[in-house]
């Protein structure tokens, strides 16, 4: 086989029938998947979510493509409190991307999924020629299994529920900045891609029906979540800037670039909404968890019906924390 | 909101916001999708399966992409006998695309759904920039129900099994290569690009456990769907030249391209592979059905383990039908 993509790979002939059997096969722990729909045992609920990678570039400190296209759609399941269970695998290739770094991408997808116990039962794949797209893009559909009778979901987010966030925010938009734009950083910041079951588990264990919501704050940051949280339930929120927890290096370089870190895109982070009388519990139980170890709680809920998201700096003045506007960082995930 | 997508319409923030419910939401049939992932009650059995649509162009005689995005993922879950309930849909827009395509995209692609009875509960949207892309690419998971104890498969195929075509073939295929190419051709040829939900039903309705395995001929066309069952299943295909439904202008075309119809995309028909005792019937049932009008028996499954299909010519030769190798037809869907 040619050790590039060619157009001859999509054509849905002998040579896209070689990529299959000798590259793509990896994503599947059983033979190859010979018939057009994978036919699975299903359970009483089940969450889906489907998410499109065309993250720039492909490879980055902490991580690549393929493992952020399984991190990213295990969190939105997880964050539903579902287990994983079935992932699809929806590659587009353009003409030309060395089968190297798709062997790469492929292995780091896979044993992401293997981590999360979810398994790939069905894929396509595509290639376009040069200048059509740009190396690989990776789409993931995943299919959880939920057992709790509620589980978390927006719409069960209440006053006076406090706000916890599991961790340094804006790591993965400045280790990508950083990878694209080749910036010297003189500490290197790695992305904290990494697939959230095992920690959301714990949190959902110790807090119960008290989770009333979680979130992952990738695209658009906590800002972004807590804007359409708030819009949703139709409720206000207020967080102290000061106990937001931001890497120095993170603080540092968003300065330097005139980005709010809390605009910026994280992939291995959870946002969760609990009852005042969870929230310790949670808090406890993520602490103890090795992605959790930096959780804290940030504010609390506020009654509606003004919508507003607020901050408490580090002034004592309070600013409001609005919904990302604008171009931001293109291609993050 | 500007008439062309721009990257802030993918940057996850407000613009991002606004796309989603002032356009995207056409997809849904209830309220937009506010948690990252669907809770849905599901069955015993599910059949799952993705695909991503790079057709050019985006418009073409009979369809567009998000017609075809829509017709493929239901196709593909009803040739495993399961009804089309939920999809996802993925889209990989490129900066600059007019909002109007947009906007034609998704009603195709929601009312084909709706046509099919799949709701879309699950979407993601993301913007490239101008260059990284090429308009517009679309992933489709589909989610299906199946209730056959056992559902159609390609394992099930045994000699003596009959092939069922149920149409014309290569329509699609000369239709986009029209479409790209500019040809002036005598008489328009349009995409068979349609749901076969329902001619699949009843199909099985009329063949029951007789339909072993049914197959939509999409890329690669009825030669790679031959070749795959017979090397799945261990099995010989013999067919017959003359009985393969071709339109004399796709054999023309064809012919003048250098092309073969047997190698062409269809995405509006059903190969089926049935016992001899149920092929009757369910042949009756197909060409009963506006769909299934000119449905045809084109051959039997010989036994193996030479896994090799053949095709006896109008000269009374016989030819091996391999499957098809090279470049092919880019970009076909």
């Amino acid at each position: 086989m040619n050790e590039i993509i060619t157009l001859a790979h999509g054509s849905g002939g002998e040579t896209t029938h070689r990529l299959l059997s000798e590259e793509i096969a990896v994503l599947y722990a059983s033979e190859a998947q010979w018939d057009d729909a994978a036919v699975l045992a299903a359970h009483e609920r089940i969450a889906v979510t489907t998410d499109s990678f065309v993250v720039s570039p492909l490879e980055f400190p902490g991580g690549d493509i393929g493992k952020l296209a399984a991190t990213g759609t295990i969190n939105d399941l997880v964050v539903r409190g579902a287990r994983p269970a079935y992932m699809t695998v929806g590659l587009i290739i353009e003409e030309g991307l060395p089968l190297s770094v798709l062997r790469t991408v492929l292995r780091s997808l896979r044993s992401t999924c293997d981590e999360a116990g979810a398994a790939v039962v069905a894929g396509d794949t595509k290639v376009v020629e040069r200048g059509s797209g740009d190396g690989l893009f990776i789409n993931t559909t995943g299919i959880g299994v939920i057992s709790a009778a509620e589980p978390p979901g927006a719409g069960r987010v209440a006053p006076q529920d406090q706000v916890i966030v599991s961790g340094y925010l804006g790591d993965h938009g400045v280790a990508i900045l950083a990878a694209r734009e080749d910036l010297p950083l003189q500490t290197p910041i790695e992305s904290d891609c990494a697939p959230l079951h095992d920690l959301a588990h714990c949190m959902l264990q110790a807090g119960g029906e008290g989770v009333h919501a979680m979130r992952d704050p990738t695209r658009g940051g906590l800002a972004a979540v807590l804007n359409e949280i708030a819009e949703y339930a139709g409720v206000g929120m207020n967080v102290d800037a000061q106990a937001i927890p931001v890497r120095p290096q993170v603080m540092a370089t968003s300065e330097i670039l005139g980005l709010d870190p809390l605009h910026l895109a994280n992939e291995g982070k959870l946002v969760a909404f609990c009852s005042s009388q969870s929230a310790p519990k949670v808090l406890q139980a993520a602490r103890r968890h090795p992605l959790g170890r930096h959780s804290t709680i940030i504010g609390e809920v506020t009654p509606g019906p003004e919508t507003r998201v607020t901050v408490r700096t580090s002034l004592g003045t309070t600013r409001v924390l609005s919904m990302p506007a604008g171009e931001l960082l293109p291609r993050i995930c």
